[in-house]
């Protein structure tokens, strides 16, 4: 187990350095007009994060035998759209936090207006990435993966879930109800990312691209209900946000429709619910295994 | 000249027709989830503005032939773009402003958070319009038409305008350097307006694109010395939006570099340039001219 372990956590750590390498060159270099803008995007997205979806975008390529080189494209693009999401969602009109993977907030740091054109101006950059470059052979499954990447990030995906946990505060949620949200919120982007890892390589038959989103679907989940489980538990320190704001500012979590033992207890169902979608993948699946085992019990950083 | 009129503002009037049609079928309905976003999305897109960016391309679209169906989708795009730029605009940490297009702004009617989510999904909207649609035969130049409405949207173009734009507030700006900000804010979609109208149809020489850009480039700026002029001098009730706002937030213009009257030939020099790109181009681009002639006359709602 050990060994698994180390072995996951170098491959773990050569991706992350690799994505961190590929968002360096696509960020506008901050010498460029306008400079504080670019300076304000690259203080936003780099050197910082534990760029979870990409890594899922690396591991779900494996299966298809993606060239990584597309794949730290694809698995930009997708970090880009989470990074603004961050942005935006710190601004005082949202969650109104001050710190985020232990460094001020961008509004904080720079200025509101900024925080604001930086999560805009990343959203496009996205966008621009998944359509400039050649991250798969068939220019129409690229078009296809745009599309995947534009819907996950808009109105019906996390945006929507956005909005969803808006009107969700000081309401009390069933745990279908929080699934929901969750499922856009958060979810949204991390099935874009799987299946955007995968459509780099060869085709797969749609039973396949099927079990990977559903893999994905739970994998997702048990992303937020850990979340949520190191919210509740956790310091500001060791989290590097700001620990349990969620539940002082009367957010649903599921740590208000369960107890962190049975919160536990599910992440694990879902996490078993993961890996059982895989069944059938075989060896090429390994990397997506093991990363749903480190998103759930995050040995890793 | 009267009959032209008449005949430009028909087809004027047909066509916004058809963007309004478009938008209405794209924009998600407001019974789906989550309805108070999608309800806020409608309101801040249907039913106000010119849509002289969708004119644009459907009159760029008549140089190679495109279909109509097809250009409607791209200029749905660039209109949707456009539309979450002025929800951001309005926001209480931008512009601040509680009026547009003689309707109380989208942060007044509904609130500033889902104003913050109106334009973010907006933006996302457009990108999956141009990539889920087949907007021209060849995909790969429909990447190259995601990519340059990203580009467009993006921290070098529109996004990076606005940055420039709260920089320059205070500050005393030269004719050229204002003109630079302009390039971005509002010149960059624009200029993307008519390549993606014109990228819809048959392939063009990269001479005759370049016309096009040079012509759009052209009428961008006089459209907004147009903006400029009409601001200084209108009320708040004929201009549909806060008049002579940009002065009093000591936001350079070009009235402030300008006297009214300087301001207006300037624009009619850019229109000339604007026509005398199109020199060559032929019969195709009658709705072209007209169209740069009725920006910078003003003579259409």
């Amino acid at each position: 187990m050990s060994t698994t372990t180390t072995d996951f956590q170098r491959w773990a750590s050569t991706h992350q350095q690799r994505i961190e390498a590929q968002l360096q060159t696509v960020l506008p270099s901050p010498e460029v007009a306008p400079q504080r803008l670019h300076q304000a995007m690259r203080y936003a997205v780099l050197g910082g994060g534990k760029r979870v979806r990409p890594l899922l975008a690396f591991a779900a390529g494996e299966i298809t035998e993606a060239d990584a080189g597309r794949v730290a494209l694809a698995g930009a693009a997708v970090e880009l759209i989470h990074a603004y999401s961050l942005v935006h969602d710190d601004l005082p009109c949202m969650d109104d936090d001050v710190l985020r993977r232990g460094k001020p907030t961008c509004h904080v740091e720079f200025d509101e207006a900024t925080a604001l054109l930086v999560g805009d101006a990343l959203q496009s950059l996205a966008f621009q990435l998944l359509a400039e470059y050649r991250v798969t052979d068939d220019p129409s499954v690229q078009l296809e993966m745009v599309k995947l990447l534009a819907a996950a990030a808009g109105s019906r995906g996390m945006a929507g879930g956005q909005a969803i946990d808006l009107a969700a505060v000081g309401a009390t949620l069933s745990l279908p109800e929080l699934e929901f949200m969750h499922i856009h919120k958060t979810g949204a982007l991390i099935r874009c990312a799987v299946l955007l890892g995968a459509r780099s390589g060869a085709a797969l038959a749609a039973a396949e691209l099927g079990q990977l989103d559903r893999f994905a679907k739970c994998i997702g989940l048990a992303f937020q209900v850990v979340d949520d489980v190191l919210d509740a538990d956790a310091t500001t320190a060791t989290l590097g946000k700001t620990a349990g704001k969620d539940a002082r500012q009367n957010k649903p979590t599921y740590i208000s429709v369960l107890s962190v033992s049975d919160a536990r207890k599910h992440a694990d169902e879902l996490r078993r619910d993961a890996l059982a979608a895989l069944d059938g993948v075989g060896e090429r699946a390994l990397r997506l295994r093991q990363l749903a085992d480190f998103i759930v019990l995050r040995k890793f950083r």
